[in-house]
């Protein structure tokens, strides 16, 4: 039943990357391909690849790009090239955990690969891409899994921001059970909420499951608690950005709202992230940093004309800390846990 | 300490509305005269004026200037034109409920009038235009200085949407108490809710409270929860459409959530409005009827592009109800009142 390609893909002579430009989101479906590093730099820098899975796969492949374009004559020199690479994407997005992540894996691997050639060696790393890109798929229905035997068919789901394909490879954390019910017929009702100031709910979240078939209504932030005042939502459904040992779960702006209301009016709140979203070293929500982002996001962007006054001072925190006692539950691929959480 | 002028006002010929144009905030200030009927039914019909209270006393002065200007030769001829006025008038905004009670209150006082002549009527006219006008910053005064013997010196004040000076002469309604807190150096934080879809917190709210020199953050409406969770708000204040019999209150959507919030967060919620808001023939809020608005609002209004998919259905009601148990008190220019409400 789904209609959409996959977010980040290799072409099918592998000698390429081929992302959805989620710059042009939701007014014009395009798929680019990136043939060299440079062109990812830029991808991932413009935010036509966002999403931290996605950002990881999309590394991930580069680092391969990287390798397959090299003029190495030896494995030695094939792999001075690899370090520049993995040097120059991670300032792409220096606060993306995931592209670190993926470049070190990858250099790692090419280091620990005991190749002969650059033939192997490029081997290698395309096998190694591309093992990063079936975990990211595999622990997205994995998590997809855990949490859809919490659901039942016919439900009312609101969900926050975009944790969705979009954001991944496939299926997404916050959405897979809503890919995976509705390729069973489940029937859910999805809400999204448009998610001020970047609007991720109404540009990706609304679109990448109206493509894939779904009933999904889109509402502004402030209107959630009328919808769970109709009865009309069964359960809240957000991804997370960290969470911390004991459960505290910081996510987009709005979330730890959602949290008071649904349990103000008994409903569960989950959420669905990898197990990678876990910082052990992080005690609780209060030692994780909230990241203050530009005035404009608020005042100008998106808009014809400024949309506030120049005098007035602006608040646009880009998270907020969900308390650990306000989640139902936390589903990574790892299973199903439930509060009190002390993640180890 | 105020530096904006009234809202509504007669320039000093009386031959002439001055009012502030609001369709301009908060790019541009500009005052516009409207000297004929035709120009004021125009400037409500395009919101260049708009809150319920502003609008009546718009309305009022109205039927002033059609006295004013109307080519009657007797008392009685004189009468039938501010007949037709009143027809023509109550069109430009048919719910507005203010602009129909003004015109029936300027003609009726016409009936009353026992004037003698053309040039007697036309000043009764124009002391009944006043009185309104007179009466509704009276109003708001009163239910500010109500609402301040409520809240301390430097305390956080929340308020959403405008329930402000722009919605009335002078003052506001939500607003007032901060007007006066202001000119008592009371050195309020006051932080307001952008209001999404038509943004009335960012560009009326935010404008008005800033030009008169308060301490003023906007935030997204998603950032309340989090404002208050850092412990920033000691009160939340707002207007309110209806108040049923009972207590419960309708108001802009968003209203309920911060309700709710305010609650989980032990922060009292203050609903500020004149008496006239109060109807006692609506038992509770389900009898309340929410108006759904345009999905455009969400989707494209203000927006250079498009900023959801086509395909996905808009849910956009102007209004939520919030029930009276989640309200502190209700404050009106008769005085305070807490929970459980039972107007009379």
């Amino acid at each position: 039943m789904r209609t959409m390609c996959d977010t980040v893909m290799l072409n099918h002579q592998k000698d390429a990357i081929k992302i959805i430009d989620q710059a042009l989101l939701p007014n014009r479906f395009e798929q680019i391909e990136l043939r060299d590093i440079e062109s990812v730099y830029h991808a991932i820098k413009t935010l036509q690849v966002r999403g931290a899975p996605a950002i990881g796969v999309t590394a991930g492949y580069a680092m391969y790009l990287a390798a397959l374009n090299s003029h190495a004559s030896s494995v030695e020199q094939l792999l001075s090239d690899l370090d520049d690479a993995r040097e120059y994407l991670v300032t792409a997005r220096p606060t993306a955990v995931n592209l670190k992540w993926a470049v070190c894996r990858m250099y790692d691997a090419a280091v620990h690969s005991n190749a002969d050639t650059v033939a192997e060696l490029v081997g290698k790393m395309l096998d190694e891409s591309i093992k990063i890109a079936e975990e990211d798929i595999e622990s997205c229905v994995v998590i997809g899994e855990n949490m859809l035997r919490l659901l039942k068919p016919g439900m009312g789901i609101l969900t926050h921001c975009n944790a969705g394909a979009l954001a991944t490879v496939r299926y997404g954390t916050a959405t897979a059970a809503m890919y995976l019910g509705h390729e069973r017929g489940y029937g859910f009702k999805i809400y999204v909420d448009e998610t001020r100031p970047l609007l991720q709910g109404a540009r990706l979240t609304a679109y990448e499951l109206c493509m894939a078939g779904m009933d999904v209504t889109l509402q502004c932030d402030n209107m959630a608690a009328s919808l769970m005042a109709y009865g009309k939502v069964d359960a809240v459904i957000t991804g997370a950005d960290t969470i911390a040992k004991n459960g505290d779960a910081a996510n987009k702006i709005g979330t730890l709202g959602l949290a008071v209301l649904a349990k103000h009016y008994n409903i569960p709140l989950y959420i669905c992230a990898p197990s990678s979203t876990l910082d052990i070293n992080c005690a609780c929500g209060d030692k994780i940093e909230i990241e203050q982002r530009d005035a404009t996001e608020v005042t100008d962007m998106w808009y014809i004309k400024p949309m506030a006054p120049k005098e007035v001072e602006i608040r646009n925190p880009a998270f907020d800390v969900t308390p650990a006692e306000l989640i139902t539950a936390i589903i990574t691929e790892r299973g199903v846990y439930r509060y009190p959480y002390n993640f180890k």
